[in-house]
């Protein structure tokens, strides 16, 4: 078992990574303070791993919840449902939440412990590679708005995170590819050279080899974790982690939640900002190239659907949460490897990355 | 104006108290960082300083949202109606939020803020006597839920508050004696000299003169601030604002939210929190009169409902944010001017202040 450390002062705490890590009890108990825990999941992950998690925590009083699969569900009235049953349980301020799935379970379990009383406990068991690598990191909280992705949420760290890579053999293929679109993030914002590992690897991660992937999650928390102990409010270098969001979360809106993956939309957007990064002058036409093929070989769409007009990618850019006073803002490549703080750009550039990338 | 200061690091902020303070646009000024305002207010505060307050944001993107008034209304719904609002008029993070009228205008919207894009800014300026003496400062903000008071929110701090006395000229008789609830807990809980003086000029500030109620509400707002400064988040010393709260809260809920005004349950819930203070053995018979007499005069009830019973008191109770693992606690006084933090009763003597303390 690896173990990194993400610094916030006295909101600090460990990641935890390695195999079977949700069968040993010792890990959840040293970060559990009292007897009443919520362990909320989804019905995919609830039917491989939920009485596996709560056998560990026979001596608690424990309450489950087992909420139904998709972003589609990571809205305010599923966070309302959490509250109804925390208070159905007549659980106090010293309770925990374990938050036991992918990204939407977390963000979802997560945010309701933000606010249960003013904020309760809880503690990230990440079962899908995106969570692991990404959501499950940094205590973004939240959910979703019809009109905006994770518009509502708080800053809101967990006690640990406990990242069990067995779990990724039950995870589907497509998950499995969303979850590289974050890795490959991770070298395109900061670290060129694992990018190029990325590149000479993308078949072995593709085929679950536990060592690439065990390791490609531990160097994605470790950029994470450093990140977020630098900017925990993303007052400015936490945004590069948003890079291809800005593009990514209009395909999700505006496609319905959940008919495309976060990371599937997510690939799409890297690949919109890294061609509006060349438009710019910043990435070479080889550069933007090598950011497509790579994502391409991971599994991932790397063109934005058809239907989505770029008048409405417009509209729906227009709440996302790096603006300004209303200017869309992006984060944009300098090269691979390192990201630029978010700008505005010239709109005619947008329009045409817009109308002309990935249109046939 | 008075000057206050709420000691919080980089959350620090000032409060302003004194006559015609929402008139001053430049107090404002000094605390909004973006184009983008959206006041929220209810009917009928809305009615008589929505405009004025409006008036001096000329040069701002100001929307409004006027909410139907009552505690009833402060819950997940409307919360969602406000950040619907947000959303609609495109508020980016650099947003604010300013919070026009009580308590419940206070809570809810600063809970809105502490959640819209996981944060944006709000300016307190409460106007009524209980929001500017406590409810608007320090930071708690919330909803309620159906079966609990005040159990879902944040601990989100304003960028100041704007305590105009000036309002207070066309409050209800019956809110302005909910403040003095409030105002005379402090007396009882830190500060006996207070509590004395209190008693001498009672019947000044329920005749609205503006020199004590100045000073009231000074001293209130004083309290508040060194005991916000030196506890944020309640791990200690802030629980002894509670004190009458355990009981109050389950009058509130037990009646329903808004038979009962939350400063005058507040004041039967101190009586009650008095009477087991002295079964208990810390306040003689002579202290519970004072204090009884005290509040009788300030124009509140200190009997509980009738209808609600023992046994239903104990149900609410349960459900207490001071609670740990399920065991009631309570906020109770040594002596008048110094209270305990929070402990757990002998379920005796509780019986006997639900069964026997203001009952016929």
């Amino acid at each position: 078992m690896k173990k990194l450390h993400v610094e916030l002062g006295d909101r600090s705490y460990p990641i935890y990574i390695g195999p079977n890590l949700i069968g040993q009890p010792d890990l959840f108990r040293r970060h559990i303070s009292s007897s009443q825990i919520l362990v909320v999941t989804d019905e995919t992950v609830g039917l491989l791993y939920l009485q596996h998690v709560v056998e560990q925590l026979a001596e608690y009083q424990v309450s489950t919840i087992v909420l139904p699969v998709g972003e589609v569900y990571k809205n305010l009235a599923t966070v309302g449902q959490l509250f109804d049953q925390l208070i159905e349980a007549r659980f106090s301020r010293n309770a925990t939440i374990i938050a036991l799935g992918g990204g939407v379970i977390g963000d979802t379990a997560g945010f309701a412990a933000a606010c249960y009383q003013r904020g309760i406990a809880f503690l990230q068991v990440p079962t899908t590679l995106l969570s692991q690598v990404d959501s499950s990191v940094g205590g973004k909280t939240g959910v979703n708005h019809p009109q905006g992705k994770n518009m509502i949420g708080a800053f809101y760290q967990p006690r640990c995170v406990i990242a069990d890579t067995s779990v990724l053999d039950t995870l589907a293929d497509r998950e499995l590819s969303a979850g590289l679109a974050e890795v490959i993030k991770y070298g395109l914002i900061r670290d060129a050279d694992f990018f190029c590992w990325l590149e000479q690897n993308i078949q072995l991660l593709k085929g679950r080899d536990a060592d690439a992937l065990a390791y490609a999650i531990e160097i994605s928390c470790l950029t994470k974790a450093n990140i977020v102990s630098e900017d925990e409010t993303e007052a400015g270098i936490r945004a590069i982690l948003n890079l291809g969001h800005t593009f990514g979360h209009a395909i999700e809106a505006g496609m319905g939640y959940g008919s495309y993956l976060h990371g599937e939309a997510v690939a799409i957007g890297m690949c919109q900002a890294a061609d509006l990064s060349r438009r710019l002058g910043f990435l070479s036409d080889g550069d933007v190239d090598r950011i497509i093929s790579l994502l391409s070989s991971a599994g991932l769409p790397v063109a934005p659907p058809e239907s989505l007009l770029a008048s409405k990618f417009l509209e729906l850019m227009a709440i996302d949460k790096k603006n300004i006073d209303g200017n869309i803002r992006f984060i944009l490549l300098e090269t691979i490897g390192q990201a630029k703080l978010p700008c505005s750009v010239d709109l005619n550039l947008l329009d045409e990355t817009l109308n002309e990338y990935g249109r046939i």
